[in-house]
């Protein structure tokens, strides 16, 4: 084992604050992730906080502002239980990087996406219990993991539309896969926050504060921002630019992995398709030719409205290098954009570029 | 003045049934449509409905079967008005019939796409004073206007989920840009589904039937679907790939069109892009040299929250053939995909890829 009860082969980009993915191999073909092989993205030293004096403070625009302990939640509030995928907003950023590279980012492959069954209760039965005051419009979340990486340093903060947080699937979660949840995950409480960027879904809880306007905290006010390439990341303020929410459709191709070495003949081409938010994903396409031919591949059901969809191929691979791409399809009929050239960023958010895996197809050893 | 009171330049693709569109040019600058340059996509002959005598049926799935003439609907319900866009599903179809025939299907350009202020009621009231009763899923609307198209010849229908249905964007119309409606735009009341593809705001209502199930009329069940390359339209049988509904980010070049030749030297460069339903348009990109660089576009604001937003760039155009490329990103950070022959699909659905104006830069007669 790795930090934080993480497996031994977590690909680790930081350890301190602690940054760190599954080889994308350990995402393959599992609707649910492991907890110790769930991704794990922190801005800032993991808190260690004491359940039993935590509490939650639920204040702002509400008639009747809250203090909330544990056991407050688990008595006042019916549990919930939900299968969630998180994605980050810098999944994927490694493509982004090979187009030009993006100082002081870390470069996330594929594995910055996980899902995992949740339990707690539902934040909006939180806040109809605390009833919402005239002009609530944003739901602030703020947790004290103090990031040095913020300007100024702050804790760790965001926001969501009152109209989200009051939707069925955002929890206020004690429980990942039926444990507890682990510190680095956030215990005591976290929220989960079902087809948004990970960000949003804001670790350690410890205040719900009601508002007319998002967060001013820096990771929702200047950071996870959309930035056209020619802006500069270090002037772009706060409020500048696209401030992102919902995640886009997104793929990645699982096994065989880029990289891999494999023997000719019969291969299994696996991977996840993800859509976030209010779109399903409709179709996966794959090409064992980059691109010359495509193929459907075939969808798993998700495990709900809230997961990714993982998919599979069968493909005869020829001898020598071979490039798999892969590319999803939403409910809409919309595809991703092919090249992760057009999506390039100062801040190397959203490649939601086609995915591809260039293998080595041989009979030496795998 | 052509048929149906539409301007004389309308690019006609049938006269029976009436299918039209607006020269780009007549949509470029314009937030809202003049109704005699808004598109007609029509399946079969143009219904000619005596105003007094019409009643609409609402049945199914409801507590409280009604029957409302055009006074009962005035008298009853709350009069709304909205701005909508309206978006054929085959629109800018003529970019997929250049990478590959699509017999049987009329070639749209852009021009399926227009904007009216639409007045009347909203179809979740008068669902509400019929009372949804248990199971109800889904409101499917029928018209009298009988299509040969469909096999077999039967009228026009489709259907949308009870939640968009109850949403309050979504009306039973009876005035379009202030008039009342045209009889070749629905007269005397249709539905407006703002943010879905155009098929589902059917006109000449006159029956609402809640049920567990989709229609199973022809237009809902096996037309307007996307399906994959490979398929066979003609094969294909109800209920079979994807039903489309909210419409799919797209845009497209006004000014100047594709095939013009202009002056060298300074130009606006306009035109429209659309994010339909849950998604807006968050950034549109204007490359003056086919993709060689890019620049953002002035993005106007929209007229509410269902309609398209214009945009503009000013760009000095070199002499020669130029070719403008223009595409859009929405709010979760998505881009349209490039390439139209990524899109190619049997029935020639779902054209999103980037925008294209070729145009003869030189100082001749313009």
């Amino acid at each position: 084992m790795s930090s934080w009860g993480k497996r031994a082969d977590m690909l680790e980009h930081e350890s301190d604050p602690y940054n760190a993915e599954p080889p994308l191999a350990a995402l393959a073909g599992q609707p649910v992730t492991a907890t110790d092989t769930f991704y794990s993205r922190n801005h800032g030293p993991v808190p260690d906080i004491d359940p039993d004096a935590w509490r939650l403070v639920v204040d702002g625009l509400v008639h009747t502002p809250l203090e909330l302990s544990l056991a407050d939640l688990a008595a006042r509030f019916a549990e919930r239980t939900l299968s969630a995928t998180l994605q980050c907003a810098g999944n994927r950023r490694s493509g982004l990087i090979a187009v030009r590279d993006i100082p002081g980012e870390d470069p996330w492959q594929g594995g910055a996406t996980s899902t995992a069954t949740w339990t707690g209760v539902r934040l909006g039965d939180v806040l109809t219990a605390a009833g919402l005051a005239g002009g609530a419009a944003q739901v602030c979340f703020a947790a004290p993991d103090v990031s040095s990486l913020a300007d100024p340093p702050q804790p760790y903060g965001g926001s969501v539309p009152v109209a989200k947080a009051t939707s069925a699937e955002v929890l206020l979660a004690w429980a990942m896969n039926g444990q507890p949840l682990a510190r680095v995950h956030g215990a005591p409480l976290r929220v989960v926050v079902p087809g948004w960027i990970g960000a949003r879904s804001v670790k350690w809880l410890t205040r719900i504060t009601v508002t007319t306007q998002p967060s001013d905290n820096y990771f929702q006010a200047t950071a996870y921002r959309l930035l056209p390439p020619d802006a500069d990341p270090d002037s772009a303020g706060p409020g500048d630019w696209l401030s992102l929410g919902p995640v886009a459709l997104n793929c990645e191709v699982l096994s065989p992995c880029d990289g891999q070495r494999v023997a000719p003949g019969p291969t299994t081409i696996t991977g996840y398709a993800y859509a976030g938010e209010d779109r399903a994903v409709a179709r996966v396409d794959v090409s064992p030719d980059a691109g010359a031919t495509w193929m459907q591949a075939h969808l798993d059901a998700p495990d709900g409205p809230w997961t990714w969809q993982h998919w599979r191929l069968d493909a005869d691979l020829p001898l020598g290098a071979v490039q798999i791409l892969a590319r999803a399809w939403d409910t809409t009929g919309a595809l991703q954009p092919e090249h992760a050239a057009d999506l390039w960023n100062p801040k190397g958010y959203v490649n939601n570029s086609w995915a591809c895996a260039r293998l080595t197809v041989g009979a030496g050893p795998t």
